[in-house]
Parts: structure tokens; sequence; C-alpha cells
């Protein structure tokens, strides 16, 4: 079986949002086996989005539609269901009081033009919204299926969840399996990465393998094929064992597993509690690390030392240091991470200054010198960075770079005692 | 000029990257009167690709294409693009100089494959990377144009605005205009914010409004068309007026302008110095202040107190408080934002303790259960929020709610000192 997603919304092609509805569609049906052929946003024009409907029709097995379905003037997408596959639009009653149920509580009266949401194409089987108030929309025409979800990421992912996987393992039986696995790594460029694993790439049989550049990180993509679901398997977990042999622990893990929450994983292992003294990350270290649900296991907390004043009372940072040395410094660094860890009594503090930009940077100290520091017990060290790019990708580079540095000082050092990780 | 843009990578049909290329290039080029008429995603594969330009020409007056342009193998762009308009692609020894000199005192020997990028399509102009290796590619054949850039965004964005702008303003003559103006507001529903302005909707002529959804935040989306850029202009500051006069400071700000952009201005305005203590949202507020150039100007710091530890040990939350109305609790609140201000002698201090979930609710203290509270001189209060949603989203309604509370103090309080802000 092989869709389109269709993504709707004049907000998509003027570029005032971000589509991430289509990979999280693409991703959860590709885990059921189904493949995604093409992805297309298109404005809120009924003529528009009945024709790619009908186009997606003609090209695929079906489609999946986000978007327009909420009760406003330019939620369409009903309308050009109904133009694209020549159907009417039907009032439900009994849709209509499960809307006003959904929407009580909260807002009386009720906005007329809500229940433009109970109408459906005819023939279409409605998916009860338990989120929000736009129902979903399942229909059958020629062999040929068309999913309309509403374009809240939160109201689409349920109804992916609970309706429309199942309805397609019903419908479908796969007699193809393909399975995707990634690589993640903290290589320095694609090129590089290419180079050193040129050879199992080429000798793979089955398996495509891409290499995807983002900000902090690499990624091998590997996608495998089979007759059956083994078959793809066993193709992806050779191949995956024999990049990790060649590259060892610059793969820092897997997936959707991302570096804080392997270092998490790693801290939690070894007993290891962690503080963070931020300067020019400003923050994003520490919500990277307590987006991870249950980091209050390991994580104490954080100071963001953002003024010179914060640097020395709440850090111990000496004037002479900051005199001396300035803020953006190995020497401030590690009196930054010494002090975060005393202060909040943590076995491990970590810390980063430097200068994200735009503005600030010198011929000697220029925008992206960065220093991370570690301190445990009666070690510390720093590392220094030269990043480029904006200043979000700056930061981004340097919360990665001090994660990376963390894991590779537990995988270095208390692994030898406290035994295997990787 | 109307045109499509094609984004290419397998990761994006199986859902493992967001496309970002194409709201950044409907967007800037839209500021230009350049209007898209669909994004499409492709998988890394030549016919899908070769068929794909083929029908944006047939479509569109042309078509912005990124990505598949680096030096590995699934790189397929030059030659899809050669496909689809029956050309060659042309070996360019000054170009392959130019990659060289690109890579040079990085990687010492280049590998091989890097001489990918150095070929063109016969007749295409090159753009030459000022950042990264990938040349781009403009192309012209029957009245329609190909335009081709890497897609690693910051190339991207690099060679849109040196060049495919000022190449595009000289091919085109625009005869229409149009002005985008997005009103970004913190009203709680889209129901409820298109209720209050409904009328004025309705009245507008040659202005469409889009109401749209994000975590935290619902925008009006203004798009006015006109014979002129003065005609669209002046369309779009009528309908703009009347949305202002209508909503008063539920606006919060204008196009790009996020919250932590309007609070930077107002604390800088009114010469306020900010610190904050950050609970459940661990870093995320501070990260989202110090997004802003030049915050260091009014942000002094922060403290991310995760465990009860550091909330006594570095804030002074009294053990009583704790122990009685426990860390989610409108007195830990207030206790946290006293205690940062005193500690960091900022003016102001701003406190967040909540449940982000997934675990750790109760039925008196449920996932989402968040306080906020601000403290300045002699004042201070609290408010109390119960947000649904994932931990991401309750973290991202967490923080925002914590600087719209911010924005609103200083609109209602200092405001009536300091003169006129909004």
């Amino acid at each position: 079986m092989q869709y389109n997603i269709i993504a709707i919304g004049s907000e998509l092609t003027l570029g005032l949002s971000v589509n991430t509805n289509a990979p999280f569609i693409a991703k959860r049906l590709g885990q059921e086996g189904y493949s995604c052929n093409c992805q297309v946003s298109i404005p809120d024009n009924i003529e528009l989005i009945s024709k790619a409907i009908s186009k997606s029709l003609e090209e695929a097995d079906g489609v999946v539609i986000t978007g327009g379905l909420g009760p406003t003037v330019d939620d369409l997408t009903r309308e050009a269901i109904c133009d694209a596959l020549a159907c009417e639009l039907e009032y439900q009653p009994w849709l209509a009081e499960i809307i006003k149920e959904r929407y009580g509580p909260r807002t009386t009266p009720l906005p007329e033009i809500t229940y433009r949401q109970a109408y459906l194409p005819s023939g279409a089987k409605p998916i009860i919204p338990t989120i929000g108030s736009a129902p979903g929309i399942i229909l059958e025409k020629e062999g040929k299926f068309v999913i309309s979800l509403p374009g809240v990421p939160r109201e689409m992912e349920e109804m992916i969840e609970t309706e429309v996987v199942p309805w397609l393992n019903t419908r479908y039986l796969i007699n193809e399996a393909y399975k995707v696995r990634v690589l993640r790594t903290t290589a320095r460029t694609e090129a590089s990465l290419e180079d050193s694993v040129k050879d199992i790439m080429d000798s793979l049989k089955n398996v495509a393998v891409g290499i995807i550049a983002f900000p902090g990180e690499i990624q091998l993509q590997l996608l495998a094929r089979g007759q059956s679901e083994a078959e793809a398997e066993a193709a992806i977990k050779n191949a995956e064992a024999r990049f990790i042999e060649r590259l060892g622990p610059i793969i820092f893990g897997f997936d959707d597993e991302t570096l804080e929450e392997v270092v998490g994983t790693l801290l939690k292992q070894h007993d290891l509690t962690l503080s963070l003294a931020e300067s020019c990350t400003g923050g994003l270290t520490s919500k990277k690390i307590t987006d991870i649900p249950g980091s209050s296991d390991y994580f104490i907390g954080g100071i963001i030392s953002y003024s010179n004043d914060a640097k020395i009372n709440l850090l111990n940072v000496s004037q002479q240091t900051l005199a001396r040395q300035g803020a953006v410094s190995a020497a401030t660094a590690l009196a930054m991470a010494v002090g975060v860890r005393e202060k909040l009594g943590s076995d491990i503090g970590l810390a980063i200054t430097g200068i994200a930009g735009p503005g600030g940077g010198t011929s000697d100290k220029p925008v992206g010198l960065i220093y991370v520091a570690l301190s445990h017990q009666t070690t510390s060290y720093s590392n220094k960075y030269v990043f480029f790019g904006s200043r979000d990708i700056i930061r981004l580079k340097s919360a990665n770079a001090a994660l990376d540095m963390l894991r590779y000082y537990i995988l270095d050092n208390i692994r030898a005692i406290g035994g295997a990780v990787f």
C-alpha cells in the first residue's frame, strides 16, 4: 500500500508554519509497513485541495489529509473531499450533540460556526474526537481511501493511533515489510563519515543507507526491505552490527534516542548526579536534560550565570579569573564547573561559556568560541570549540558538545569501574 | 509568478526529519511578491524527482528545489534535473578547484566523491557556495525556471538571499503585490477568537484572514492582495488597525516577533532586570529569554531548582513551605520568585513550578498543574494554570504563561508610570 499525505493550510504555503504532521504520519504508518510516496502542502483553496486529492487517488492507493476540518470559514477540507469524490455533505445531528458536549463546559453560548464540524461527506465513517472538537473522516471509493484528520497535532496523532492504524491494518494485508533504523553520531562532516563507511554501504544488499546532517549531529539512516518482517529485521540487524563495529562510540544512540536521553541513562546506571552551569546557552542544556521524564533522578539543578555578577555570586568564580582570562575562557569554564558542583552538591558539574553571537565577537575571541568544562571529584578539564552558524545553531551545537563530553567522560572513566555500557 | 517548492530526501518521506526549508523559502519569496502554489516532499529516487520537476514546470512558472546536491551517492538532484530537462551533466574543473579550496584546510585527502559536486547540467548558472561545498543551480528552459539549492538550511538560506532573490527580481516584474501580517495573541481558543472578530473578518475586502492555533498561542494571519505594493499595504494596515482596536493587549506581537522578544523590549524600555527560577520547565523559559541577542542587558540569570534541596539551598524556600504546601503550590512559587530576585539582585523575579508529566500527577495535583509567581519590590502574586498535552507542550505553555504574566504586569503596572508602550 502506497499513499500520499496532503497538509492543508495557507499558513503552510505562505511559510508561516512548519509542517510537523506529515513527518509524524509518515513515520507512524511506516512502522506499520505503509509507504509514503509524496507529501504535499496546499493552501486553503477548495479547488487546489480537491485537485490534490484527485491526483493522489490516481497516483496512490489512498491519501491521508490533515487540516481544514475546524469550525472556521477557512476550513474547507470537507467541501473539497465532496468535490473530488462527487458526494454531498450531510448534517449529522448526533455529531452536533457530541461537539456541543465537547465544548460545553468551556464556552457558552457555543458559536454557530462550531456546527460546521457536524457535517460529513455521504458514506463517510466519522472518527469521534476524544481531544478537540473536529471529527475525522474515513471514506472509501472504488478501492481507494481518503482519510481526513484535524491539523492540530495532538488531535491528529490521537486519531492515527486509535482509529487510522487499526483501520488500515484491517483493510490491508502487508506482503512487503520494511524496517528503518537510525544510527545517530557525533561525526563532524557527512563526507568524512561516508568515507569511513563507504565499503560497508556498497556491500550491503537490500539495505539503503542515507547520511543526513543536523546541527551537532550526523545520522546514518538505514532502510531494509524484505518479503517478511523477519527478513527485513535480519537485514537491518546485520547492517547495524557492521556500522557499530566500525564506528564504535561515535554512535551515541539509535532511532529516536536523543543525546540527552543517552546521557541520562548513563548517569542513572552509574548512580551519578549532575548539575549544570550555563552562560551562553542560557538554559538550553538544562532544558534538554529535563526534556527527559524522570530526569529528577539524576539532575539536581542548574545555574544560568548570564552576568559576571551571577558567575561571582552564585558560582564562586573569582573576580581575578574573570578580569585576567575573561568570562569566555577555559579558566572561567573550569571555575564554573567546580562552582556549580560544590554549590548544588552533585557528583558531576558541567559548565558552558562562550560567545553565541551575533554580537560580542573579537578577533581573539570570535563568535562561536565555546569552552565546556567538567568537574568530578578531583578531576576537572575543559574542551575548546569553535562553531559556525547562527546564534541558535551555535547554542545548539554547544549544548550537544557539552552533553557529548559528559557521555565520553562516563564511557572512558566510569565505565571502567562500573561495567560495560555500550 | 507562481512557483512550486520541491524538497528532496527520503528522510522527509520516511518522517525522520521535518521540512523547515519549504516554509523559509515560501516566506522569503512571499515577501518579494512571489506566490508558492504547492510544496512537495519526495524521496531520493531519481524517477520520482524528475517526474515532480516536470509536473511543477507544467503547473507553475518555475520550481525551487532543496536537497540532493551534496557529495554522497544518494544525492541525485543534479541527475534528475538533467532527466526532466533533457540535458547533460558537465564537469566544471574551476568548480572542482573552488570545492577543493572550501574543504581544503579541514579534510585531507579529499574523498573522491566530493567532486560529484563539480558537475552542472548543461546551460546552468552555478551559485558558488560561500558556506558549505555544494554549488546551487539556476537553469532556464522555455520560459520556465529551475532553481536547485542545497538541503542544509544555512547554505540554502544564504543562496536565497544573495542569489535567488536578486535573480528573480531581475527576471520578473511583479504586477500584483501581496502583504502578509501576523497578529500573535494569547487568546485561549480559535473559536472564541473568531467569535470576537467575526464581524471584522466578514467586512474586510481584499484581506483574507486565517486563525491558526499553536501551543500557547493563537495567530490571526492576514493576507492582503492589491495591484500595487501601496494598495496591499493600505489594505493590511486598515485591517490590522481594526483588529488591534478590538483585541487590545491580547495581541502580544506581530509577524516574527516572539513573546520573549516583546517581554525583552518591555524590560529594556523600563530599565528593569529579570531573573528566573524554574522547576518543571527546567531552563526552557531562560532559554527563550536568552534566544534574544542582547538579552544580557536585562537578564541577570536563572536558577533551575529541579530538586527540593536546590529550592531550599539556592532560593531560600523554607522546608516548612515545601512540607506543608508541597513543591507545586502557590506558596512555593511565591517563595521561589522572591528568592531568585533577592539572590540575583534583579528588579523582577519570575518563578515556575508544576507537574509536566507524564508521571507525578495525583488527583489533587494532576499533570499539567502549574503555578507561576512574580515578585517586584513589595509586590508579589501568583497565577494557577491547568494545561493539557504532552510533557513538551505543557512545558511550552508554562513558559509562555510565565512570559505573558510578566508582559501584563509591566503593561498594567509599570506602563502607568513609565509611559505608553503598546
